[in-house]
């Protein structure tokens, strides 16, 4: 089956997040493409990458950068589909640059952006995005939001069953 | 036809930037729905409304907030399929508190977040999310996009034309 | 007796900051329960929570989130007596996300914040507010007042004695 | 009945602001004193108003303050009561300077800080703090939330019934 | 003689604040072009315009853009001389987003940034970048500077002369 | 006699603002000069201002700027005694970039920070410079003091007896 | 000989920090105290400390203190001659909280502020204030600032000598 | 061959930071002088070195400052050609007080400002700026931009080829 969601990152020292939006989709059976194309580095391929892919049977593009961030802006510029941005933390100003970059855009041109540093959510909205469409996909993300609240349930037991002094020592 | 897309704001003071949305969503040819509901006033009225969304259907809402804007994560918190979040301009920090309010979400419940005051672009991300499996939309948005750009390059030649003076005179 | 203080977080990472209210209203002999509970993971649960705390005798919520932390808010929203916001610190900003997203809240919905990270005040606080009506309450945080003040008392004292060079090098 | 909240503010300047604390007591039938003192220019007035203020009965007190907005903070350092701070707007950092002068305390000396010029919610939480022991008043209370409730709810009603269009006419 | 300048923006919004890059390289005598081109609008006609720029004789390039500004660092993407870029205000952020998106450049790709709406300088720091082989221009650029350096001196005689109570009254 | 304050501000712009140092020196009869100087636009008429200043008998220099505010910073670089920085509110950053320029000076350099657009303070500051060894200009500052304090006390004084409905009319 | 300078602080985990304006009072032959007085947990000490600050010779006061830093401000409310400030860096906000709190005093009360952390410049800045009428303390400050400048000075040479190589491998 | 570029900074504590500037310049084959100079600690020093820098013969000047970073600006201020501006990150606001003391220059006297610690940025831009008049260093300069594309594009290929789990397991 030919993969519906494109994650794209500008630089290889962003694929450690990045790689959490991968993770997800694959929990949630979602076919997706992973690659490193830089906007600023190698204009003319990343051009190429996002004219051809709707082409490429892409619905949604997670594009994740950081510092001035215009991947997921310029892909949307050019993507007709929907682009989600992930602002990746920076040292120096902790991600605003990042969060501003991709988040402010004129109108026309959206980007669905998300936390900083937040590329899991990425992926579960590109699952989201997909689910306005697939029933059983929609299934598979409920599911999965199922199995995160008993994660929280079964730790808010323990730490009503066993006090905060014993969780912490735990922890 | 049912509405595909619902708008909601938690106050009738947010109603002149959201009714942006609903206009490109009429340009688009999308049905929508547009109400006020406040999370904090009338938290049950909200809790009906998220809940019977998917119900109701509801592929996307947009969602649009200020200050302490908890109505987009609330939203996405009940309902299953996407929400797009609308930071409204605050008169005290500029609209970054409802920024942040909507953007840092954590782990498993995202919100697909705009620009300050950038209803337009959730108008048309919604749309866009919907052309994931509408051909017949998506050929809208890509009209819709050239008559942007058409619109720029005619003011693009005129500039050339009679020059920044007269361009500025004009105006 | 039962509790008159509900402390409640959103994750169990809280748990460590948060503890400093549980902490400091046991030395204030003041009756308190602790949970996890996330208002975005399990809306129904945190409903419940919220409606029924009034019945359970709370006369108080302190609640502590991160991010766009909508717990306290949302408490507010739903309990009528008063709510304290404890914005968590987080990485990429710091916790000014948290603070505007407890603090800024709309005319009619109030929660009471306190600093980043400022459980052991939201402690006090809870404390504080039902001496208003507890006059063995107010002479024990008065008592505690003043052992601060000593604490404080001491090592100016203990500073003015040995000089800044020794104080530094006994730290 | 002697008054059982306390309102200043270090200016007259803040008093159109601080006025909508006494309005919401007024409403909710909660006496209250009002006055201007700048702890900065009239210190020994100040402390005398802070050191006296259990002693003359105040549960609760309001203060609002802008810029290194010291008063809420040295008033928590007299009064042993709740102080609840109000950060007033100002013209170069949009109270920001406001914000962090009055909810950064340390620990030991909590003040409940409300919204940037937020002080209506200044004068519900005060409402709120001593309904903690008042059932008549937290009866009001409720009224008042269910008030603002139903006021959000007819404008949901009415912008349903005659659209935006005509709703952002009339207003 | 063939424009050594182009001046670029992405939107007809910016002109009057980019029209004073031109009004200073017309005192300074510098050819320059100005266009209207959005790079998220009609990427096509950006690419083409970056890509030619070298070949139609442009030695710098002066772009302004505001908000999520891609226009400048896209711009140095493509062409291989000097890019500089004017960061224009915007209304719910000052233009921090515009500064944020303009200079946070990643290695490999700088764009030399002035100040927020700063265009004038713009103008200036293409000149000087042109005057680093026309010594012509530089003394011109020299010229200039002395006219502005005499222009406050004037100001500081007048003021030295008449007093700061009848200065303020002349403004 | 000597002035012994000298007034300094990079742009006659800043005249408004800076004019209220002059006038609380007059208030407290202590002679100054005023003058504009540019440490950009006229670095040389600059450092021979600096330079020549403990000889003219200047014990204390305030200089506002605002934007990259450079002139109190290298005042302060050249001349020995305290120089006070006043940061004038700048219209796309509030003045936080002025505030930062002054007041973030490296280990060897201080200047003597006041509020954004605090001319005031920084006349009242130099004062207070002075004051260290003059008892009689001491003397008039602690009558300013007190003259601040009557004019707060009088408005509190009018608040109370007139109330705060009637006091906002006759604002 | 009695001290001209009180160095005073909140809390004793500044201590480290402030005891930086000792050292160079101590460099400077400028004598002071040095104590721990918290202006929130100790208010009557703190307020004993500030009004017979005067008669016990002090000259200028250095108060350090950082989040809601009120310390430097309420010092400057009673004592009439100069109050330095030193904001100390918090972990949350890095020190733009104290920063606030401390420099942006109203109108009457100036704040004499450095940098964050700058407490070495606050000793310089007191001695600087005493030497406005001491010779020869203004001469030690020249000496001092001569040692600064053949400090940085041996630096520059050793690098032009050694190549900007060699000069890292020995750091 | 004379250096066509001065590199200088405030302090060798940012000499790491700077040394990139550097490296860039030695792989592009542009000769250079590389210096520590404090404007605020040595400011005679620093107006020799910016009045004597073009009879010097440089073309352009990089000047890196951290904290109130007056080096650039004063540079620009004296020396008529481009001078490239590189804010130091620091330690309590990030480097945000270093880009706004470079960046907000007033009109008439430009500074090139690059991302905070982007020392390599401005580096090539310095060649770049040369590169408008010297065709061999513009071809160099393309061929360094096309080896930071192969690097790219060779991690793109090996990340498609290993996958995401094996490519973040080696790094």
């Amino acid at each position: 089956m030919a993969a519906k969601v494109g994650i794209v990152m500008g630089s290889d020292s962003d694929l450690e997040i990045m790689s959490k939006a991968a993770q997800v989709l694959d929990v949630l059976k979602v076919e997706y493409d992973i690659t490193v194309i830089s906007a600023h580095r190698m204009p003319d391929v990343f051009y190429d990458y996002a004219k051809s892919a709707e082409e490429k049977g892409y619905k949604v593009i997670i594009a994740g950068a950081g510092g001035a961030a215009h991947l997921p802006g310029m892909t949307a510029a050019i993507f007709s589909l929907p682009v989600i941005g992930v602002p990746i933390m920076t040292k120096a100003l902790g991600g605003v640059d990042s969060l501003y970059s991709i988040v402010q855009m004129p109108a026309g041109i959206p980007v669905a952006t998300v936390a900083i540093n937040g590329a899991q959510n990425a992926g579960i909205l590109a699952a989201k995005i997909l689910a306005a469409s697939d029933e059983e996909l929609l299934e598979r993300i409920k599911e999965y939001a199922k199995s995160l609240k008993e994660s929280v349930a079964a730790k808010s037991e323990k730490l009503s069953k066993i006090g905060y002094q014993a969780y912490l020592k735990e922890k």
